[in-house]
């Protein structure tokens, strides 16, 4: 631990994005024992955090690689020594992206997505020189990127005329963020992996590797389908996560150490975490632009980019200008991407600093 | 030039932020002749480009500073040589920050925001070694920081007794960010700074600057009130002044460069520009996640992370897996913030990288 380390957190200048270790490390280890009693692979999904630190937690806790969005994302986890990287991505390969894929395929245990023949074509000049293995996206309801199980085995004859390696399939139950939704969405993961299965074997294709999973899904992931889970909030968990019922507030590793510098009239005060620093989601079920831990009935009712409003119910005592206050985001993954490091805090002390690493790598 | 950059710009990977030169000078040299021709001081938002080669473009073409939104954004122009700032913020400066702040007014002409008493105690202690001037802010609608016009005087006494000098008023009118709204807006901005101005004059306080404006509402103000105008979105533009009626899609000079990814369905297709680097600002009165130029009758329906979910509409030519598309953000000042450099580009060619030397500077 250098000097500069060694500070009180109440000593770091606001908004500054503050990890608590300890529940960082609890995160980690119950994704990690659920599991391993459930038999399915866990795969953490690196966008979220974006630091080494944070990925060699959770490989040191059992995961078995890490899952990546980007090509610049598995990049920056290989420069960093990882070496089981899956791009759950329908990547289109332009040449210079073969290039780069190439290169990763190398040194890596890479794998992909894809689910265009089109993109497997693509895909196909990059494997060429150095081979990696594919994984065929099924749409399970999310109605994003990926095909339906009945157009699954058409993909997978492209990748595999494309000299592809396809190895299995792979979804993402994005439609279980709202309320009440994630059993469904894990529900319909399964039927959807299960018949895109039934798909590609049909048609001659091995499925070793069906992979879905999310935060709010994982726990209901029906384990004699899914082999694999790629969950990637719950290392710090969100607001988000709070009004799902994933977790309770006090499993959120994360928030924003904030300045009140505003308390124009009675009931509103102004915070300096804004969306450049906590992200703008705001999805319509969740109760305002952000959590404030340990001030009771008050919601954050719009974020600028500089300054968080927050309406404090009447009666109940609000914080002053120059009081510091503890923010949840409601979407973590997009908060951390807007800062260049974590501060690493235990027992009020600073005890690291993470470099969100792979921050910006979009391309 | 270096040979990096003779690039052509189909080259460049995506998603990028790519800004179209030509466009970009356009309306800088629109703006400050626009504002020459009022009799406004103009002193532009520099949070949105956070470079230092847009400041020099803008102060070039008459700007006579820059407004900032942080301590971390002036210390990075103030580097870049830039020596007249206004840090229109009410900022509450502990101990380190008025440390900043003081070295700061060392090098700097500075001005910075207030609206509280607490606020004006916390500044007096940064201005005792090095004194810098301060405006009271003004809340003409938008109800976020600053104080009804009532009590601006009050706010006033305190900064001169904590030993700072005012020198005006400010007040940012978003409220007219809204259909319809920004005419409304500025002319809530001159009433409310006119009210301020009587009673801070009749406080004893001299009123030198009445600082107002953002990009919708500065050609609606009220020149004989107004006497700087503070608009930043305007160098780039963005679909929200599109959907205001503020400028046409041609005077929008940032796009993100993006590749069509899949195409899981006929009617939707799915592009690599998201959330991480088109932002998530989404107000209702704005047609869509973003807009795709060269595709008509297509909606951004959704945003992830890395995903821009499209729907096409039926009979309409879709673009293809693997085609380009070029997305304008909602909001550029989010989107630009999440990226390390600008691609700068005329005519098809890469001319210039500008590091987005602000980018993350919350604090």
């Amino acid at each position: 631990m250098t000097e500069r380390m060694a500070m009180r957190a109440a000593d770091e200048a606001t908004p500054a994005l503050m990890v608590d270790l300890r529940t960082l490390d609890r995160n980690i280890s119950g994704m990690a024992e659920f599991a391993r009693r459930a038999g399915v692979q866990l795969r953490p999904h690196a966008k979220t955090h974006k630091t080494a630190e944070g990925a060699r937690r959770q490989i040191d806790a059992g995961a078995r690689g890490l899952c990546v969005a980007t090509v610049g994302e598995a990049e920056s986890f290989a420069d960093a020594g990882f070496s089981d990287l899956f791009i759950a991505y329908p990547l289109f390969a332009d040449q210079a992206r073969a290039r780069r894929l190439a290169a990763l395929a190398e040194r890596t245990r890479l794998r992909v997505g894809v689910d265009s023949p089109e993109g497997a074509t693509a895909l196909g000049r990059a494997a060429s020189s150095s081979p990696f293995q594919v994984l065929v996206e099924i749409d399970c309801g999310h109605h994003r990127s990926g095909v339906i199980p009945a157009a699954a085995a058409a993909v997978a004859d492209a990748a595999s005329r494309a000299g592809l390696e396809v190895i299995g399939v792979f979804t993402f139950p994005g439609h279980g963020y709202g309320p009440s939704m994630p059993a469904r969405a894990a529900r319909d993961e399964a039927a959807a992996l299960e018949e895109a299965t039934t798909r590609l074997e049909a048609a001659g294709h091995a499925v070793a590797v069906r992979s879905g999973g999310s935060t709010p899904t994982a726990r209901h992931a029906v384990s004699d389908v899914v082999t694999e889970l790629r969950p990637g909030v719950y290392i710090f968990n969100d607001a988000q996560q709070v009004a799902l019922g994933t977790c309770p507030p006090q499993d959120v590793a994360l928030s924003a150490r904030s300045t009140v510098v505003s308390a124009p009239v009675p009931g509103r005060i102004v915070v300096d975490a804004g969306s450049k620093v906590l992200g703008a989601d705001r999805p319509a079920w969740v109760p305002g632009h952000g959590l404030l831990r340990d001030v009771a009935e008050a919601t954050i009712t719009s974020l600028s980019e500089h300054h968080g409003v927050v309406a404090v119910a009447a009666g109940r005592p609000a914080p002053r200008v120059g009081d510091i206050v503890q923010v949840i985001p409601n979407h973590v993954c997009t908060a951390v991407n807007l800062v260049d490091e974590l501060i690493v805090t235990s027992c009020g002390a600073v005890v690291d600093r993470w470099r969100v690493r792979a921050r910006g790598r979009n391309a």
